[in-house]
Parts: structure tokens; sequence; C-alpha cells
């Protein structure tokens, strides 16, 4: 079975914060992790709403490189995927694969 | 201070689960909450790797009708934004602005 392979997309824009060092797999690919702080309003049932939450998001190779040249407190627009942290985790982790700063 | 209104935005595909019994809010707006079940493939560094999770959601109103209508196992691709679950948590849930039968 093929899955369609574009159902999970996810457009959101906030600032670089807890940028760790990047760390590197086996074969020495860059994995840069850190937090977007996401702060936005969002219409529903008529009503504005702030929004306001911190979402875990991780980016490897030359997607690290650019978020690491971009660091800490750069206010990005990041386009990626959604994953869960780990196996046994449900907690969500967005996988970056397109970043800019706005 | 307006806040760009467009930059949280997720599309993502997978199969209503976990639809509660719809509850209302004190002025009559009907809420449904659901879990997404997702799978998808999604590409990273070159390497195909295989997506699986659950996906908190919630839906207002007339979104919320449809999404009972739709009915637990149906195979949807939800439009929405991303909140946290509550003040307290770091949980996410996505917020459904349109659905459709995938």
């Amino acid at each position: 079975m093929r899955f369609p392979p574009n159902l999970n997309q996810v457009i959101i824009g906030g600032k670089i914060v807890d940028l760790n060092t990047p760390r590197y797999t086996p074969v020495g690919i860059m994995i840069a992790e850190f937090r977007l702080s996401h702060v936005s309003s969002q219409e529903e049932v008529g009503i504005q709403r702030k929004i306001e939450f911190e979402l875990a998001a991780i980016a490897m190779a030359d997607m690290a490189e650019k978020i690491v040249r971009m660091g800490p407190g750069s206010h990005v627009e990041l386009t990626g995927f959604m994953t869960k942290k780990n196996r046994l985790s449900n907690q969500l982790v967005l996988h970056v694969s397109d970043a800019r700063i706005i």
C-alpha cells in the first residue's frame, strides 16, 4: 500500500527557542532540536482567539545547518510534517522541511 | 499588535476515532472531540519513513455536525490550526476548520 505523501503538512510561524547544540547521527548527519514559540490569532465560530504554545521541532542535515545559522530568537516560518517524539510517547514533534526568516 | 493570521495551518489525513458524544457550550454551540489516527509516509534526508500517531482534535458548530455525520472510522482530510489542550498542558489539539472524506 502506498500512503498519500502530502497529507501531513504544517505551516507555522514563531520564534526559535531552546536550540540545543547540534548532534550528529553515526553517519554524520547533523540534527538540530529546538522549540518553536508560537503566538497567533485564529478565528473560530466567529470569535478571534489568541493562540500561544511551544512546539518541539527537529531539523536534519541542510535544514539543521539553516536553523543553526538563523539561531535562537529568530522569527521564522516553518514548513514540515508532524510525528510523535518516540514510539512510547504521544508528544508531537515538527520535522522541518523548510524554514525562512519572517 | 496584529498577529499574522495564517501562520498556523495544518492539513492532515487520517481516520476519525474516539469520537465522543457531542457536548454543548452554555450558548448552545456543539463541540465534537475526537482523535485522528494518522498513517503516512514522509521523506526526510532522502529516506522514506512511516509516520503513525494519533492527534487530538476538536470541531465546533457546523464543523462538529459535519464530523458527527461523517462518523467514527471515516477517512478524512482535516484542515485547521493547532492549540494546546489547556493552559497548563502542552499537549496539542487540532481545531478543525475544514473536513472532507478521502
